[in-house]
């Protein structure tokens, strides 16, 4: 299991202020604290600032790289933005994202060849988000195909399910955990992962649901969790959920976090 | 979802005392506090008495159906003490269990027709517990059609998927979790239960390994959870997938739940 800290967000007042005003210690903190909470990876995020994005988003890559070597989640609507932004990022990175939307397509395809990047795959094209699980599955399929005849490898492609409030549609959480089941077993080579906190949106206790819908889907066969590692009732539960469904071979790790006092 | 209340059990050493020395005030606590804390059913169990079963598992079912009305799941592997506790029982109860075994099958179905009582049913024949999880379905199959063409209505009907621990085999929470799914699918006017801390047996911290299992378990489609109500924060997860399945409409019990300040 990959977890993808995701806290380097400019949708946080507290950390698009720290970005907005270029407050190096506090990236640096919040990427190295994430680090140490388990993060493989490090999302970095400074959508919130449209015209300054493609000043600040590189910034905060450099920023980032200069205190880890853990590869970068680059997170952007913009294609001028992740131009600008993978251009200084070293290493392997993971761009986040692409979609089959034809014109979201077509501008990102280009980054993820040349910078030989991994990419976030989102399950909608240009009708949307799809209400169905056989439809995610048919997007999923399609998307996948695609990226493979653009030279893209499986191992490469983290398809995002695309996870809406169940405080506005009762439904979207079973959709989202048979969608994740569906596409593990039709298309097992990829990763699949997803913005699991949307599902929380506008309901009381985010953390609470949050924690317990990434139990449900890592136990579905989601493998790439996009959490807050900082929320160690969540690592303990991803710990403990990993050993119960067999992908911590003689719950090593759980016994090791265990020992390292990780388990509350 | 319908939470059976496990804690008044005789392998729990406190309980064990209080049901030898008959201690009638902390056996009607016992029941009263899981009752409050969301029970639907309690079980009851004597069954580390042995010699002294047939008298104190029919005390118990007396001294618990004085101060509730809630439902009890007479909880014994001796047919002469179910009998006893069953005699004295009022209302439906739950017969805690039979099994494909050809001798325990025969000698619990007259009391379960008697009494026209629901049963647990565990998943498990002459042969033992099955490792596979179609074997298991093969005997959920046939022991659900039997115990139907014995009279017992699928609504009755409690299939126990046997969890076992995974601190002996790392497979046996993924065989348990595909295992409910399946039964789901294949005989869906069951319901689906197990005795889940089995699976933490031998390992520490068993209370968040329980945690993240009945979160599984429950988002895999098992209904009826065999558990501690008095974990808090058990409740509180059981109550956040419930409304991330959709089993709870507008998560109005999610929203109840938090007003009640029952979720941390």
């Amino acid at each position: 299991m990959l977890i993808i800290g995701e806290k380097l967000n400019s949708s946080i007042p507290s950390v698009a202020t720290a970005i907005g005003a270029m407050d190096r210690p506090f990236i640096e903190k919040l990427a190295l604290d994430q680090v140490r909470a388990g993060a493989g990876v490090i999302d970095v995020n400074a959508g919130a600032f449209l015209e300054r994005e493609i000043e600040l988003l590189p910034w905060l890559v450099t920023t980032v790289q200069a205190v880890t070597d853990v590869p970068l989640c680059i997170d952007s609507p913009s294609p001028a933005a992740l131009a600008a932004a993978l251009a200084v990022a070293g290493g392997k990175v993971l761009i986040n994202s692409i979609s089959a939307e034809e014109d979201r397509y077509r501008s990102v395809i280009p980054l993820v060849k040349k910078y030989k990047a991994s990419i976030i795959a989102l399950c909608m094209d240009d009708r949307g988000i799809p209400a169905s699980v056989g439809q995610r599955l048919e997007i999923a399929r399609t998307l996948t195909d695609r990226l493979q005849a653009d030279g893209i490898d499986a191992n490469d492609i983290y398809l995002d399910v695309m996870v809406q409030p169940i405080g506005t549609d009762n439904e979207s959480g079973r959709v989202a955990l048979a969608a994740v089941r569906a596409i593990r077993d039709q298309i097992p080579a990829i990763h699949i992962t997803c913005g699991l906190s949307n599902v929380s949106f506008g309901l009381p206790k985010r953390r609470l649901l949050n924690q317990a819908f990434a139990v449900a889907l890592a136990a579905s066969g989601m493998d790439v969790m996009f959490i807050d590692p900082l929320d160690e009732r969540m690592m303990a539960l991803l710990a403990a959920i990993r050993a119960l469904t067999g992908t911590d071979e003689y719950c090593c790790d759980y016994l090791a976090a265990y020992r390292a006092g990780k388990l509350g």
